[in-house]
């Protein structure tokens, strides 16, 4: 089954904000077997809501609507669905008596509009709302000769989401034919994307029946797959084929392939060695310490770590020589390396980290460029580093060299 | 005039992709007296494209269709838009030597599939691609009895900028009646939007005219204003009128009325000052030095920062006093202060920052709970600290508390 989802609210047509609702949402109609074909965002006019819920209705056998559903004039949702169905809207008196009893209850008095809220699409199921105040709809019949299933949803994601799993997930699982469909993350770490597919292309193009999507972030690929077949164990089976082709393919370049993030990854082998890990970092400017911080319990193995931006500070913080400054410079393999060795010295951490280089636009010579960054990882026996020359904006380079620098420990400790 | 802008590709119909050209799309179009009216998302199927070109054909005078003009099978923006008009769609022979030669030029052979980028639909003027090989189309004439403009523009969003700077702002200028439009936008550091709102709706509810959009986010909202009226005067003496009522509101609560963000105003100030600063973090995991380091010559203010998540490392590398953490715990108000003290001492910074908190959602407890953050800052004067309980995971109270660390250090530099 195809269906369309429609975001509605003038302030999603502004340059400031972004429907986010229907990417929640297609994954959870994927899973159901429903693709979604058209997505349509509106703003809160009468006429045009009405004439996007004739269109949607005119093309696909689904359609999500969501918000439009508040007690302000500007929330035309149920109006405009009733008149593209050419069905009555009724205030519903039950509804009515139940919203002024929680206000009553917040000791507050309800504004008489807020009625507005209760009047409900005839021969709709009403879905309540346990966040809020606005209360969704369900609407199954046959329109335009079709069987067709109309959502009405709210649009504050929190309301949305908790509606969607406790109201909606169920009435759609048993509106729908049983669908089989198997799906498989893979993560790979410091692959350039173009390389990545070159690999990998000629293996997911065997598996024309799996859908396979690549997404690419500053030293990070992920590899969507998602396969729909006539049994689960088919479709299981297919996405599993491939999920290990292109694990050979790849080889140790994958960290995961079950949706853990690289921070994650590398929390998981230090709780499972034991160790721990402290960080001094130059260029990267403390994304290496929050994103090891990101994860709650962090401090089990996360001592610390030293943003050393000034040469005085590699040394007063991370015992770098100043002689080893001077001679090779603060951008050097052997000042990464002094760094990883010294902040695990100072900290008595297991592994140490060093990173230092240059994340533009400013500050690049002939000799040590923009994107030069040397990314070091100590463990009292070897120091190793490694040099990297990255391209890109300072965020950009600053987030290749974050990957690059947890890479680093994640192999370190594989 | 209103606009509908339909991004193409079904990689935008999946849970893990959006379309954010329309966003600067809208941005521009706005300056240029253009509405947003419908933003549509439809996968590469020709019937789906065709349906979604026509039914933006009878709704809207302007229509920006965005990907799908490459060189595959599922490149089928051209046909479709050709196919809904009515016109013929035409192989430019200029386009294709163009093309051949550009391949050559690389000593590459070029695919003949390529060929199908330089298909030009009749009457449309090729709009130049210096980032990529995919030329943009624009047609402009009567359909349906109204003067109609549709612009064929590329999917990556270096491509589509470039094009519209270069080759589409200044045929829309000439082609559209003079738009005045001013616009104003107001950052507001550490306000509940609750609050804000409740502060300013009456003021700007006041200035109908005025479009306001409020943006919130964890310890900071934004207010844009945009006014469009006869004059490009009057315009701006409404944003103006309405922004100053606004800025004597809020007070010393807003930092920026320029666009810049936190950061940027905190480097401002810095440097105005001839001042250094050094950070001490905590439960903020080295995100106030990310921030800091963010901006490109940071290397002149910010001298470096700890982030002593264990209590020796406390004592390492920022000289908190054990005793003081034995007697007050890590989360105190006197140990966010020898954070700040310590490490402005030990880096010789004009300014010290220190920030110990419970992020959460584990680690808290009765008398420190989740969300309880102390941020100081020492200038070797004072040392003044402010106790917030900040609500949200997490992330959010992460960034609440980087975001009250850096106002704390704006207001002492103000």
């Amino acid at each position: 089954m195809d269906a369309e989802i429609i975001a509605i609210g003038s302030e999603l047509l502004t340059p400031f904000r972004q429907d986010t609702n229907s990417l929640y949402l297609t994954g959870h109609l994927n899973q159901l077997g429903v693709e979604v074909a058209f997505k349509t965002v509106v703003g809160d006019t009468r006429a045009h809501l009405v004439q996007v819920a004739k269109t949607a209705l005119s093309r696909t056998d689904m359609i999500i609507l969501i918000g439009g559903l508040g007690p302000t004039e500007d929330d035309l949702t149920r109006e405009a669905v009733a008149a593209a169905l050419g069905l009555e809207l009724r205030r519903d008196p039950e509804l009515v008596a139940a919203l002024y009893a929680r206000f009553a209850a917040l000791r507050r008095q309800m504004p008489e509009n807020n009625e507005r809220q209760c009047d409900v699409i005839a021969g709709a199921a009403v879905l309540p709302n346990e966040q809020g105040t606005a209360p969704g709809q369900w609407i199954e019949g046959n329109y335009a000769g079709r069987k067709k299933i109309i959502l009405l949803l709210p649009g504050p994601p929190w309301e949305l989401r908790l509606m969607f799993e406790k109201q909606v997930l169920e009435r759609l699982r048993a509106a729908l034919p049983p669908a089989f469909i198997a799906t498989r993350i893979i993560k790979v770490a410091m692959v350039p994307e173009s390389t990545c597919d070159a690999r990998i292309a000629p293996i997911y193009k065997k598996y024309a029946d799996v859908q396979t999507t690549i997404l690419a972030d500053a030293g990070e690929i992920q590899l969507h797959l998602r396969s729909r077949t006539d049994s689960l164990a088919a479709a299981q089976q297919r996405v599993d084929a491939l999920a290990d082709e292109l694990e050979d393919e790849l080889g140790d370049t994958v960290f995961s392939t079950g949706g853990e993030s690289l921070e994650q990854i590398v929390a998981y082998y230090l709780e499972m060695r034991g160790a721990t890990i402290a960080v001094a970092e130059s260029c990267t400017g403390g994304m290496i310490a929050e994103r090891l911080t990101s994860i709650s319990g962090s401090s089990r193995y996360f001592l610390g770590g030293a943003v050393v931006y000034s040469n005085e500070l590699k040394t007063a913080m991370a015992d770098v020589p100043e002689l080893l400054i001077a001679q090779h410079g603060a951008v050097s393999k052997q000042v990464a390396a002094a760094l990883a060795e010294g902040i695990r010295r100072r900290s008595n951490s297991t592994i140490g980290v060093g990173v230092t280089g240059v994340a533009g636009p400013t500050g690049g010579t002939e000799e040590k460029p923009v994107g030069l960054v040397f990314h070091a990882v100590a463990d009292g026996v070897q120091t190793e580093v490694v040099e990297r020359k990255f391209i890109g904006d300072r965020e950009r380079v600053r987030r290749w060299a974050m990957r690059q620098a947890l890479d680093l420990v994640r192999r370190k400790l594989m």
